[in-house]
């Protein structure tokens, strides 16, 4: 079955929703790309890079006519902006999204939905450091995984379209609910971002000449740190604060696995470093093998150790 | 100047020491390498794979007319090793070593060698999550940094000779004190090994069907944590005993901070998460300035995201 939308709306149109339309437009699978953005300045620029045919700010108006509507912003501002183009939409509309988060997309944007039977939440997991339109290229979701998590009210229709589409820009689609789907992220994305933004703070917190050694010696293993530490901060502040409960209990089990650790090492227990390093290893395996990594070569500019 | 040894032994035939031979060699800059390791297949292994010339279990044989004599044993194993070949040692030789921790290694290596002179510990920044002769490969030091923390009682001239030996493989060189070293390198490397091996542990104790589902999904941050919990167990077991006052001073502020965090998500404190990421955000671009990091284009397989 082909995918093709006559007029795809974007509410956002930095990396995730840019690279959409970048991704469908290079197959020629869209017609028309209407682009909505807070402020005029990102609206045109999106419009310069292709991302949109044309767009506006009046997020009513960016919905008219659209077939398939795609929330694109920080998980945060949902709600409003679906509040705000709401009375814009079509009947025939599909509404999806692609936020980090779902069961509070769910709990935001629902109530604002003239018709549940149209609304299909998503989460392509994918992307990079960097965000805005400048930061979207065509090839995002290129074997990459989304996850679909469909209301009980949602027309299998307009599930199977919007699974279509994303199937169509070369990512492989699960479905789950909501509330699944955030406990699996909380642990392989929110957690290890976390983590990440806390060690990265640690060290900017150092007086400034231990600082620059850091800089100079990061290939040691600071540097795969460093990298998702500097994703988006809104983006980060409300997958946080909207998906509270699941990152606050993998967070409660990691910082008791830590204070293990440290005490292993304060009463040189050996044998129990050794053991959890052993383990972890075969994990790495798994990830290998399910082909979410990328294995570096030994002539990449990254090869570190210790 | 110009580098060249007549006759290099390596206690140790593994990545780093195997990197080495094999860098050394691809230059023309040594005549003959002596690989010394524990078991026979071991340093049979080095000699079919091209990393020494000939090899032996025994350490004193080993060292035994050698110009340049390296440690590259785990660093637990540096001083039982050094007490075994220094009776082999020629007066002229210079014993270096690839240890990861440097105040440990000189407590331990010092008290067994016959001329402190002539002995320059050291720590090529590099390696990768693979271990072992095979893993070893040719121009693993390029473009990367070398730390040599010598005695007081070091010649300088025995210094500026294993400085000028890892100049030739490609690194950079730089010297501090042991102390120092085991500083910065706690913060750089040996904290984010430990952060690693314990969320990629917390994962492990994860029931079996939420396992898969993390290795499926792991493309949203995970990945970048199970490359190096995937270090060899036995080396990063000695490290953190062997640098516990740095591990532990450090991985109080982290937690420290962590715990801020975790306050800062449960009491909906999104100014302050938001401060936060926007601060490593900068981080990140003073690690690429640095040249540390590299930095994956978006074609890249492994562009990630939330």
């Amino acid at each position: 079955m082909d995918f093709h939308v006559d007029r795809l709306a974007l509410i956002g149109t930095g990396l995730i929703n840019g690279s959409l339309a970048l991704a469908l437009k290079k197959r020629g699978l869209v017609g028309e790309v209407v682009g909505a953005a807070r402020r005029e300045a990102t609206v045109a620029r999106a419009v310069e890079l292709g991302i949109c045919d044309r767009g506006t700010t009046d997020l009513a108006a960016a919905v008219e006519g659209a077939d398939i509507v795609v929330i694109g912003t920080p998980s945060g501002a949902a709600g409003r902006v679906a509040e705000a183009f709401a009375p814009g939409l079509a009947p025939k509309a599909i509404v999806t999204d692609v936020g980090s988060v779902k069961a509070s997309i769910v709990t935001q944007v629902a109530p604002h939905l003239p018709d549940l039977t149209r609304f299909v939440p998503g989460h392509p997991v994918a992307g990079t450091e960097h965000s805005g339109p400048d930061a979207a290229f065509a090839t995002l979701f290129e074997h990459r995984r989304c996850i679909l998590t469909p209301l009980p009210e949602t027309d299998p229709l307009a599930t199977a379209r919007v699974r279509l589409m994303w199937q169509a820009v070369g990512s492989a689609v699960d479905e789950m609910t909501p509330e699944h789907h955030d406990r699996v992220l909380a642990i392989t994305s929110h957690l290890p971002h976390l983590i990440a933004y806390t060690i990265v703070g640690t060290v900017d917190d150092l007086e400034e000449q231990a600082q620059s050694e850091v800089f100079k010696y990061a290939a040691g293993g600071f540097t795969d740190f460093t990298r998702i530490a500097a994703s988006d901060p809104v983006m980060w502040r409300d997958i946080f604060l909207n998906n509270k409960p699941a990152v606050l209990e993998m967070l409660g089990r990691f910082t008791e696995d830590l204070i293990a650790l440290q005490r292993a090492i304060r009463w040189d227990q050996g044998e129990t470093l050794e053991d959890i390093f052993t383990r972890t290893r075969a994990i790495r395996r798994g990830v290998v093998a399910a082909g979410q990594a990328y294995v570096r070569q030994p002539e990449d500019p990254l090869a570190t150790k210790p």
